[in-house]
């Protein structure tokens, strides 16, 4: 069985909704992240760069980087767009997530949640860039439903992860309306859900 | 005619070099960030991100996200492997470009270059994360000619592009053989050149 190596709380979770959207039987594998489990020689295998989640397809196949497990489950399916133009800009907003987005909202977050640090020297500059992002999503969302096309894709999914997290972070949503409204669509999903624990 | 919006020694460089290697016809149109022509609110309609580059094609519409204009360009060329597993690890390297490898080299490199601060206290902290992204290139070629597959893919583009410039933030590349010597192998291809000045 497919097997996603994960911790909860972190980018595990878009691969996560996504295998639940799809249907997909898969197991879930506890990474202990606090006991440096994913720098240990059996998890660098799996994932020579450490990061988790990685995904073990049944022939022992691996595959990291959450977005590329997103696309490798999603091909096939409607969440990657039929058209050429609107299948890049999905992708263009899954880079968006990685570069811009999770390198603000969620190192606030955890500075803030998990390392209790609320002082952080860091958190201004994290917190002014984490709401360029959100502005640039909101004006996005002003007039759509969706990132790309008319129903949810990838890139719904990439970025509702640390999103909707945000306010742990120090974001307060209300101030982006559309964002909200946004977030409650991908709630009626049946994929998007939050991760056990452990 | 497609447009590429650029500044040469950033992001741009991988888009240019494919454009090239495919032989599409484009036009160079130089953005000035030094007087923050990215940040105009005639780029910003380009790319509301105000990063560059983005991609204006014939018609009208733009891309943004160098990786995302890789793959609209590549789409339906040997620069996409066929196998399913393969696209996704290439996309996978891909991913792995935009999160760990030029958050640090090409940032590194930003600081030392352009900002002329060697004595910058984030250097050692880039330089030990370029080090590690580094480490998991050469052990990844150790054995292959390429990221993906057998020949050049979009992973090749997107991780020549920083790496190949890695000397500049102060990495020494001669302690990374395999990472050599695909440099040049990259280097014999048709598209693999540099950007001009202006």
């Amino acid at each position: 069985m497919i097997q996603l190596y994960y911790h909860p709380g972190n980018a595990s979770l878009a691969p996560h909704m996504l295998l639940e959207e799809i249907g997909a039987p898969f197991e879930l594998v506890f990474v202990d992240r606090a006991n440096a489990a994913h720098k240990s020689p059996a998890y660098l295998k799996l994932n020579p760069n450490g990061k988790v989640p990685v995904v073990q397809l049944e022939d022992g196949s691996t595959l990291a980087e959450s977005n590329a497990i997103l696309w490798y489950f999603g091909e096939g399916s409607a969440l990657i767009p039929d058209d050429r133009l609107q299948r890049a800009r999905m992708l263009q907003w899954m880079f968006f997530e990685q570069y811009t987005h999770e390198p603000a909202i969620a190192v606030a977050r955890f500075i803030r949640v998990f390392l209790q640090r609320d002082d952080d020297p860091r958190l201004p500059d994290l917190l002014a860039r984490g709401q360029r992002a959100l502005t640039v999503m909101e004006q996005h969302l002003a007039d759509r439903a969706f990132f790309v096309g008319d129903h949810l894709s990838l890139a719904d999914l990439a970025l509702f992860a640390y999103t909707h997290r945000a306010p742990g972070g120090g974001f307060d949503l209300a101030a982006y309306p559309a964002i909200g409204r946004w977030l409650d669509r991908c709630r009626t999903e049946p994929g998007v859900t939050e991760m056990p624990a452990k």
